[in-house]
């Protein structure tokens, strides 16, 4: 081994992979390891989840990422602790990665609060395996109501109630709607499929609370001429086998639906908690770690911390959102922090965050943005957000292929990857909410949701 | 429900789609159940289990392709016994299914012959999920590889056996050469992906023996050329962890291989032995039902069976071969037994079955072909396959973009859907013959396989 200061990041998202690539031509050993093979372009999984596009569609193996980049190296492992004094991660095999720098970018996993127990009932979207998950349910959804006598159980199959009005739950809803309505209608044979009702509720009292109230306003325009119906001000009380109950402004309300989908929150990964353990940083109530102006933690500049694990507050006095641009620009970052500390500097210049704005897609021609000053919804939003995805794909290269796959669908209202897998997908319908599949095999999904994002 | 003759098919293979197609327009009632809700490409699946295509590149959902076809409906649903005096088809859920005209389609499984403990250590291709497992193992054995220092290990994890020299075993070991030749090399950092060894296996003396010898030769040269060792006259003794022991002319062979895949034998589903003790139809040795000339069974001709399930002796003396051509003219031909029956005829025409040629690929511009007197190899041949394939994919309509991702993989090299997902893929690597993955989900993927076919 060279005496080359070695850089061990943890984690292929967005921030883990940009900052990997920062580093780019250092005199330095980089290390990105992560739990799994390939890089997730999370913004495309619900086109996943409601058959769109398929999961080779929106990954990148890291290797093939970084295969030109003579200093980096990826490893297939799964980091579980730190011995931040020896400077070393431990990993579940045993082994011990030892580091000069060390960044942290396991990013957050679903939060269902205190209610746990919804997990199963209401999977979210963070994972691949959880947008074939959902994309198994709303699949097989139609399918069963195609077989169920018309009444009022045909009606509980063909509702969707997506929880969360941010962009995933937005993204979602809309998704599922123009799949009703547009792409499986002629599929059927004894139901209309256009006649499903997909329900959005969200506990605050606007859409995408991130964007500024007009857009708020147009998105939900948009998501109702799609046919979809959205509650704020709206509290999920209670997720039950085929039933909701809901809280709103006109009191209690309980809706009979056979398909739930979570996109109300994330909290950070455990690892970030274990982390905090070893070095006594504090966190947020998210579970995020707090981090100084230059993303590195309190008494130890060697370890940053960056994307949705980090809780950054400079720059405006609140939390930076868990989006990528964050990530990117953090990963970003990373490379000009660990070359100032190799001349000998204390600590690296603080982090600024460029705000791009913001971008949401509802649907085939839908979308609304905000660029500084700039509102648009519409056509318009919609052209921006494919033009920026292209050229934010292009940087994985062979991505290109999505774009026409999408134009595709687009010509042809078409969804291709509408593949109903996994041990659930055999032998017919069945009532996903409380059992379909075998015992062993749904034992081994929920472990694996747990562990998720843990890289 | 009208009094329309109802003809239910049980598969949704080429031959029970391609059944369902012919009876288009005609005044019937179609039923076409299948446990799952996508017909598959199986010619292109090993493109899947090598990483060049995804899951839902090779497959279109049933209810797509027959969408414009009125007199058609599917039903996902798992066929399982049947009352041949009542003329019913009885489902898994417990309901029944009455039929006037039944025909069964549900191909053929991976055999193990009197060894079914290596299903678990050499897993077949037949389905999406065998797909995805080969693609795991494939792409973990690298991983596992390039963690191992330099000795014996690494390179067992290095080594690929695949048993069978049909075309399933011939396509599957040009393609992991192609991978570990042209796709990989770049991505690793401590080994040499293009010194992996690729053994393919075959017990009689050639390679496709169901070609002339001339292109058995020219198949062996072509593997050969990409670094392919072919070992003929060669039996498999023991699939044991970490080795295959082997006999072949110069005596007993033991490799230290971690991945070994299984193309060497089919047998007919399950369901089909159901239906022979049903009808007290005669089978062959691998279980298919000896059919009369106009593919119903003897006693029953109102039962058809077709495709790989079907043993068809009429018209050479020996079994037309369980290839996708035949399904797909046998599929054709129920609709000409139909309607001379709706006619008063006792029985339909005999079915007779065209030889159109056959084809194999061995790589990139690599294949084989035999069109009657017409022989080649090499680029030709290998042109000839992707037209064939062409014509036969758009059939699938929207499945073009198959075509355009298979070009953009042949100038770039690159091979895109290299994930490795399900329980397995998480943790690192792992010894995927023996431990690998949570017993429990271990447990329900062995149960996936059992019943793989039994539609």
């Amino acid at each position: 081994m060279s005496s080359r200061p070695r850089v061990v990041i943890i984690g292929g998202g967005f921030g883990g992979l940009y900052a990997a690539q920062s580093l780019r031509g250092a005199p330095l050993e980089v290390t990105l390891v992560d739990r799994r093979n390939f890089h997730l372009f999370q913004p495309l999984l619900y086109q996943v989840a409601t058959g769109g596009l398929s999961p080779g569609d929106v990954s990148s193996p890291l290797r093939y990422v970084l295969r030109r980049q003579k200093n980096a190296r990826v490893l297939l492992a799964e980091a579980v602790d730190f011995d931040v004094a020896a400077r070393k991660v431990l990993l579940r095999d045993g082994e011990a990665l030892e580091y000069d720098f060390l960044v942290v970018a396991t990013g957050a996993q679903t939060n269902y609060f205190s209610n746990q127990e919804w997990q199963e009932r209401a999977p979210g979207l963070k994972s691949v395996e959880d947008a074939t998950e959902i994309r198994r349910r709303i699949l097989t959804a139609f399918e069963t109501a195609e077989r169920h006598p018309e009444g009022s159980d045909r009606d509980a199959w063909l509702t969707f109630v997506v929880i969360g009005g941010g962009p995933t739950g937005v993204e979602l809803a809309g998704s599922i709607a123009e799949l009703a309505r547009d792409t499986l209608p002629r599929d059927f044979r004894h139901i209309d499929t256009r006649r499903a009702r997909i329900v959005l509720v969200e506990g605050r009292d606007r859409l995408l609370p991130a964007f500024s109230e007009k857009l708020s306003r147009a998105a939900r325009q948009s998501l109702m001429e799609l046919g979809v119906e959205v509650r704020t001000d709206t509290m999920v009380k209670a997720i039950e086998a085929g039933r909701v109950r809901l809280e709103g402004p006109d009191g209690q309300e309980e809706l009979a639906a056979r398909t739930v989908l979570w996109g109300a929150g994330v909290r950070a990964s455990p690892l970030g908690e274990t982390l905090a353990e070893r070095t006594g940083a504090e966190t947020d109530r998210g579970g995020r770690l707090m981090v100084e102006p230059d993303l590195s933690l309190k008494g130890h500049p060697e370890i940053m911390v960056i994307g949705d694990l980090a809780c950054f507050t400079h720059q405006t006095g609140s939390p930076l959102p868990g989006v990528a641009p964050v990530a990117i620009q953090q990963g970003k970052h990373v490379s000009r922090v660990v070359r100032a500390r190799m001349q000998g500097k204390q600590s690296g210049p603080a982090f600024r965050y460029s705000d791009r704005g913001n971008l949401a897609t509802i649907g085939r021609s839908r979308a609304v943005a905000e660029i500084g000053p700039v509102k648009m919804s519409g056509l318009p939003a919609w052209l921006l957000w494919v033009v920026v995805h292209i050229y934010w794909l292009i940087e994985f290269e062979n991505r290109l292929l999505v774009l026409i796959q999408w134009a595709w669908s687009y010509f042809t209202w078409n969804r291709s990857a509408r593949l109903i897998t996994g041990a659930d997908g055999r032998g017919g319908p069945a009532d996903h909410t409380e059992s379909g599949g075998t015992e062993s095999s749904r034992e081994g999904s929920r472990e694996e949701k747990k562990e998720e994002e843990a890289a």
